[in-house]
């Protein structure tokens, strides 16, 4: 068994769901320990992260991860326990398998055969690694990164270790990631009886050409790296349960997945422009998840592109399409951000998996970007 | 104090919560039975219900009505107590005041200086009474005209008595009631990540434009006796109470209030069209609580209007607007229907009131009614 195969199975048998860690730092930081780096435990709130270095000078280059997975979903769907790793047909089942414990097991094994062949190597290697991406987001990465820029630590490449890949390993990477704004809409009306509608208001009348109007928007076109902005209601709720009775309010969410055509400010403005035009009585709870960020160009996506094609013998696509990750927390630092893992097929479902030879694999392209950027 | 208003007192004071009756009848019984009246109870499920009658040939006029009462709200919102029946300022306070144990009593004592004036009127008199007009009305009014229909009995002219009036006692009758069909909507999308919108298909998005368009629809314009139809969604949900997750479901439930210009297939079909014009693919529940009647003319309404013009020296309005009646099932048996009670600016509330000196003139105007019909 390779070694990352190793460790990317002793960390999957870490049960870690949000925001717990289950000891896969620890071990994480006694690997790195062993290969010249130091690390110091950042605990925020119930969330345990860690920063690890290895060199003084610039440039840092910072691999980004977390240890947390989302829940397993039904037991009885899972053919093997999600805690318990399995190897069927080529594939290495188990929670986190491919979200991202593949990952982080890769960057480590990257780290100790980068460091024993290049021991004195140029720059830094830094390692910011969290068990809160996927849970609230609140104690986690952001949480280290403002720790960091206090402290004056200033990243210049992170490489986040998050499955971007479709088909094969290396076939897609996300070289940035929409924004993400979320909107808690009340509307108010009056209660009534539903014989009597003129002495009603009914927000559910107000409301439903309202937001038939901003699902129809065409936000924006996307640009060279964006896909057209998304805007979407997940969520709606008016009603007493009484089917006689006309009621006061109602309830809805909305998320917008952004490019960086819009500002938050914009669409904002836009949302209320058109519930206003309809005569809206209302009142909106905003909260921004994330800006958008991109990393067009510069030397980490060069020696991404390099490595893939090295050891995949693929050119890789770059995309912003899908959900975000903790790269928009480091973004904003000025730091170069590209996300570049396994396969994402079947993250978040029951029988998660990632091919075997991905993992080598991985640990390789890894090898080659550390020895692309630091040598 | 009057024979009506010691009645309504004793009646108010009988704590009678739908479905409960709480001795309503039995005390209603008796009185008519002191008066030639043969009665029977006519219980269905836990409803109480009663037929009498006074006299074997037509034409038959028949009083009806409920003696449920519907909850009281916070108690602590109430000057007195609901079931404490209090006069102040000239008003009975109580819950039922209004609606109807004032007109119940009304009735009664109508029956008692009418039969003694007139022992043997030509014709007779029913009273069809039930304990489940706030309710469901599945046990209740519905059941007890099946059984007459069954039994031969044919009902002439109906009196309802709940409380028609809007400013003063006998300024409004209601000669006729909307049809009232209900839906339940069922919109199926397939629930997704708000990031991957391609990949879901969002009911809300769906469904509101197709509800902004049957909330706009001119249904009709109503005509000489009813107001236009009236289409009301009173609940809607949809959402799995994340912000990133697009639902697969929606549910609405909707309400028309409908004229005699629309069947309920001419409504169900429009709906349908509505919906299948937007792509929805969709299920609706659909349940009539009542077909539209109306009687714009007869000897009732005659006698209805000449007494309010001797009683209350004024002309009395025809209506069909507002909620639904038991009337609704007494209709289609051929039956002229006419409702006609006191001043309604209070049932449902909180100190609920229908002003002292409405009782006994309530009893005139249907003493007089009875005069008109039977002599």
């Amino acid at each position: 068994m390779s070694n990352t195969l190793e460790l990317a199975k002793d960390l999957i048998g870490r049960a870690s769901v949000t925001p717990e860690d289950a000891g896969c730092q620890a071990l994480m930081q006694q690997r790195l320990q062993a290969i010249g780096f130091t690390a110091e435990d950042l605990p925020f709130g119930e969330v345990k992260n860690f920063w690890a270095r290895r060199g003084n000078s610039a440039p840092l280059v910072v691999f980004a991860g977390h240890t947390d997975v989302v829940p397993t979903g039904p037991l009885e769907d899972w053919t093997s326990d999600p805690f318990q790793p399995e190897i069927r047909d080529g594939m290495l089942y188990g929670r986190g398998a491919a979200d991202m414990k593949g990952s982080l097991a890769a960057m480590i094994t990257a780290c100790e055969t980068f460091t024993e062949a290049h021991p004195d190597h140029q720059g830094s290697i830094g390692f910011l690694i969290t068990s809160d991406e996927e849970g609230p987001s609140i104690n986690g990465t952001v949480k280290v990164v403002q720790h960091l820029v206090e402290n004056g630590v200033q990243i210049d490449m992170c490489l986040v270790g998050e499955p971007s890949s479709t088909r094969q390993l290396g076939d897609m990477v996300k070289n940035g990631r929409r924004g993400s704004l979320n909107g808690k809409l009340t509307v108010h009306g009056k209660q009534g009886h539903v014989a009597y509608p003129h002495l009603a208001v009914n927000p559910i009348h107000l409301a439903a050409p309202a937001l038939a109007e901003l699902a129809a928007i065409e936000w924006d076109q996307g640009n060279d790296h964006f896909p057209p902005t998304s805007f979407q209601v997940s969520n709606i709720h008016s009603g007493t349960g009484a089917e006689n009775v006309v009621p006061g309010e109602l309830q809805a969410m909305f998320n917008l997945r952004y490019s960086t055509e819009l500002t938050e400010q914009q669409i904002r403005e836009r949302v209320c422009e058109v519930l206003d035009s309809h005569g809206l009585n209302y009142n909106i709870d905003w909260r921004l998840s994330g800006e958008p960020f991109l990393t067009p160009e510069g030397e980490l996506l060069d020696a991404a592109q390099r490595a893939i094609r090295e050891v995949a013998a693929i050119e890789t696509e770059l995309s912003t399409s899908g959900g975000t990750s903790d790269g928009r927390f480091i973004a904003p630092t000025g730091a170069q951000v590209l996300e570049l893992g396994p396969v994402n097929a079947t993250i978040h479902q029951v029988n998660e998996c990632v091919a075997v030879e991905s993992l080598d694999r991985l640990s390789d392209i890894y090898t080659v970007m550390l020895r692309n950027l630091l040598t």
